[in-house]
């Protein structure tokens, strides 16, 4: 099959880099060590751009750096990184509304740091303390896009919404519990959010955050 | 059955107004006009205080004064009152997010206001232009309790909650679409709020607010 | 207040112009025709930039336009327009599953165009017959961006964001019936997508997809 | 960032307790030993009246109180506590249906003390035998408020809001199975409840019931 | 096809009676007024018991009388009714919690009253005024089951399963708005009633527990 | 767009037929008779099989027929066919659970009809009364495959699905009310059978089984 | 408070066995050895009919017998027994589908035997090999009531309820996996069954099964 | 019980293979080891045919293998297989959308091959690389019928609907996270795909998936 490689666990796309300017990027649950090595190495040698594997525990990273030399490993971000790229002049603010949502924070700031974004956390500025976030609106203006990060009601992506102009990408967490149900409540809240323009991603994903924000970094071709 | 008058179609309590400080109020969906007059009458009877039926459309409540005089109908309320209560010195401030809020507003104002709860009205003040909730701040705090309305996301009473001290008492509406899911959304986004000690109360219901903000001034006996 | 005008049955808010460069868009559905056209005359008063108010049904947008000269009205798009902007210079591709998806469409287009978007519409090119969607790769990837929508199991929002490599906005349509839970199904499936960095707004939600766009065309200050 | 202070692993908020009366309160579930101590050290610090950590298992408790000294901890209610207050002259009788929701009552009882209300605590008063609770009337009605803990099917809340006349602060459990859906069933059961005025706050939030007491006693400024 | 008899529009179960000491009940909607005749006619000459079809609108309710004669229409129950039982000595006591149980009510005390039954019923005891529920306790405890209609939080048949020992048949109505979700809220309450051994049948089918009730008069063979 | 017609309203799949060996369906619901007439007018010039378009009022048929001639209206399928297929020799047995099935019933026999497929009708077997089930045994067995439509619990189709051996297709239908969830009930007791091997399609697709039905008397190339 | 003890960790109700018949049965889970054994005690003291403790492990099931003497425990059922009650002469038949559902079987069958029913046990007799249950028939007809158990679809419910005249009990189970949603499915499928006149208990509950049953034994007084 | 044997833990259906042509299978989960040796030898002795049992873990599969010889455990399917069929014909293509969904995939395969079918394995051709699936068209066109699985958005079910004529079997997997719902997100979109004639199965059912693609081989009688 051309365009790929079927290593017997996973058929490795290797069209991705010069249809979407990335390589594909490895998700580890659920993949041995060896999998996510072997996989890493196809990915290495077949493109030129940054390679990264996510949600990958730390037993298991050390394994595959041991295996493919050349790597990183962010153990708050769960992220395994090899050819991380060159900042490519876009600042991307990863914003939280409490402590609870920080590890999505950091897989958020992570990826998007690996694809060269350049980015700034502003950390625990929950609606319930309104000053701290209008404190950082300056921050928030100053970047060219936006991840607000927010669980149980998820109220930080509308009013971040209507404090900047510039992309808004929500990520509803699963912070909380009883009627937060695992980050539906701020799913639904996000989408549904009184400030116009704001664009939503999977429940706890950083990752489909820091994607999302680098996309805007391409045009048209 | 003592403590009630069975009137064939409806059983009226006539302990409520001993036990609680105020008779009961007729719910109007469902209720022919016949009997909505018939319960008002007999609760004017048996009772002292105010009387009140909600959810009165304007034809039906035309026919229910018509035959049961000294009444008032708040048509965009659709509340039916009999012997409004004087002022008992509690304010409780109505705020809403946006204008489709309106009509539970108006009856969460009026039932209060019939009982006896003097009411501010601060209209419109969603958080996507947060600078018209942070001026009416000083409004929010001046009163004794306060109501939120918001549909959508409901970050409204989020907020609010974050800004004042006293009670606040949430109501979610079924104000927009698609992932609103018919007000389920501001529901569990305001049980889930960040700022502590808010309270809810049943999607739309203007009424369960007042009635709760009215508890506010009862006291142990 | 200051920054918002409070008519009475609406509070204006006058900084959105200033604040997000664009001024606050009205949202129809609830709201009488003078209400309507009160809010859009204080708008063009306050400020400079283009006016909208959508999903007016109409006969309402006749009587709106009659009382508000200037303005111009999209049946297929609900919308209402005063002062259009000028092409910024950002081409946004609207691509639709199949013919019911087609108002949700026309409001997307309708609204990106009118705050200065170009827009490409490409039209019914679900993923049972593959080759359609192939076959407008090219004009999906000279696109800025793109903005997908799709009801039942939405899954073009997957195949058009492996196509190209600029954000993708998914809209999620209430088409279908039964296990389409009136668009939470597709709603579901473009937020769980296995194309990376692809974001979703609310269902049927033409509108916040234009919004998301034009924040694509909005930078840091 | 004025009025609020950047420990790295959170910003405290500092205004809180000017703007509310109460410092803010710690959520000790996802935060380190170290991190609940250097956010309540530096929240005695920085404010004057009593600090709380919530949800602390007792040998994280046992490390922080090592660390921060004058702290007292209740196992039952998993709280940690500073500096509590003086009684304030509100009673808040706190009621159960059942066995079951003893932890819960523990929480809002704990947390209500350490605010500074006096607290009464009638137990396991179910509705399957109504004499329990009618038995205990009298001390429902001699409180300033009533918290209602019940699981299930939530019952008890209707019942004692038709007993009193004093704000009812209902909180669901999770206690249960199959039907109770992990206390989603109780939540719906008390936010319908046929006695008029009765609020409602998360499943499982003894918490969030304490605070809304506490906002009982809290006036305008 | 023996023991059935094929009408071209239904196939009629003819064993029924001797299956179930009952002929077949026709369920009224969808159904044109030519085929319910037909059905009935054939039951009626098939079998020697009561006749029934539920739900049927007065106007087709005329209609099929004028066709088929010897029968009776309760308007109330929506209940068509041809040869009604003779009472066989069982007293089912019918309760509703309010006003608009009324219609589930009348269907369920019709069909039991025309299958032999002898129904008393109970009306409007909600537990928000708990005397009256009380003050009906004898009357409860004196028939040989009871069926509970109510709707909103259906408290009213954990309280009456709490006083009466026989056979108690809950049915919650669609009674409510918000949160009450069309019935499903009574319904999970009262499958998770803390009152042991209370049965439940669907949403708002009256039906189904005169049905249920009739089935305590049947023994084994 | 090579292999589609682009008319405007619609974007015609033209190579359906030589990938799928049938011409694209047209589906009725949100088209006008203009439409319609369209799209069937180019599906017959380009193809050479059946041409369908489901779900269409008998007024839209009327208009369609006259403005493309050749065509057959079944009115309680709501179905329009031009050119129907030749009878291929594969004969489907539809059953019915009861008579609020027969309007899907009548769609998927329709359908299947005029693609060639041979339909028997074994209607209102519904489980309550086995014998009528058991009855058709013989004629389920003689059938190449089995459409089973079913609402409420939708156990007919594991009843079925126990009795035969050939492909068993499960359709719910939204027949029911309360608990019957508009059809949810019987998707979801379908697909959790204990029969093994039955499918399913979505809810009230008649359409969708036929097509599943037709799928069976293809073969590879 | 008259009727019922306060043992500082419950309340127990003395009035129960007079009230209903029955001593107050004790819920296991969450509560102490010592717990269990002071409530048992009580009850013992205070009443003269059987007392049981359900869903006890075995281990606390081991204290608990030796802290209180005279008790028999059920492993398959986790029930203890004190004075289990004379055979009183009703037959409950209980019925699965299949093997999974067979630890609730064990309590329904368990607990009724211990409040004086006689259990007959029909097993593993789901409908998709129809014949094991016609082949039960005259078993199933012989009994005074019936108990059906059953997960995934819960069609023998359905089943069973066409094939006998007497009360029928349906209790879902959490047997199956993903559609099964851990019982709901076969919850709403019985709750819709078309065999009329079914009851239904809560998920796993072949305790409230039982209790249903021995309620069927109770009469008026 | 004549055509079943009764072993006390379970009721073996012996005439399932006269029925259906396939003796019956045994589920695996909550049987013991002795339990499920004692059914198979059961089934071995009574039957000519294939013998089955699923989601059996190596510990378990081991002592059964000891004790009932001549089988074979496939530990990737998590399957038993004693006297496997004969090849007869049929190729099944069984695809996946991604490399976590490759033990349903192995069940499914397993199953099939172990009643007779041909099974080709399509792995890790998700939709967001269409080149992949697009390259695989004539693998799958050459099957007589195809088992599509995947997760998250399931897009790959309309997808491959669309390429090929033959049956498609979707199997929607709980593969993802967030709004992948455990595969409900799947599944509801397979159910809705815009490919007409797909059937789905229960979530991870790879079994069911199997066993209706056996169905396709069976004929009438």
């Amino acid at each position: 099959m051309s365009g790929s490689k079927d290593l017997g666990y996973a058929r490795v796309d290797l069209e991705r880099e010069s249809r979407q300017g990335l390589p594909e990027i490895v998700y580890g649950p659920g993949k041995q060590v060896n999998e996510i090595a072997g996989i890493v190495t196809t990915l290495l040698d077949r493109n030129t751009g940054p390679v990264l594997a996510t949600r990958v525990e730390p037993g298991a990273a050390a394994d595959v750096l041991a295996s493919v030399p050349g790597g990183r490993y962010d153990q708050a971000a769960r992220l395994l990184v090899w050819r991380a790229a060159e900042p490519i002049g876009h600042t991307v603010a990863v914003v939280t509304a409490g402590t609870a949502d920080g590890p999505v924070a950091a897989e958020a700031a992570a990826v998007a740091a690996a694809l060269g974004l350049t980015t700034t956390l502003i950390r625990d500025v929950g609606v319930a303390g309104l000053h701290r976030v209008l404190a950082a609106t300056a921050d928030l203006r100053a970047a060219d896009s936006v991840i607000v990060i927010a669980g149980m009601e998820g109220a930080l992506a509308s009013v971040v919404g209507g404090l900047v102009e510039t992309p808004v990408i929500a990520v509803p967490t699963s912070t909380g519990y009883g009627a937060a149900l695992e980050g539906v409540t701020a799913l639904l809240a996000m989408l549904t959010s009184c400030a116009a323009g704001i664009t939503v991603v999977n429940i706890d994903s950083g990752f489909g955050a820091a994607l999302a924000a680098y996309r805007l970094t391409r045009g048209p071709r």
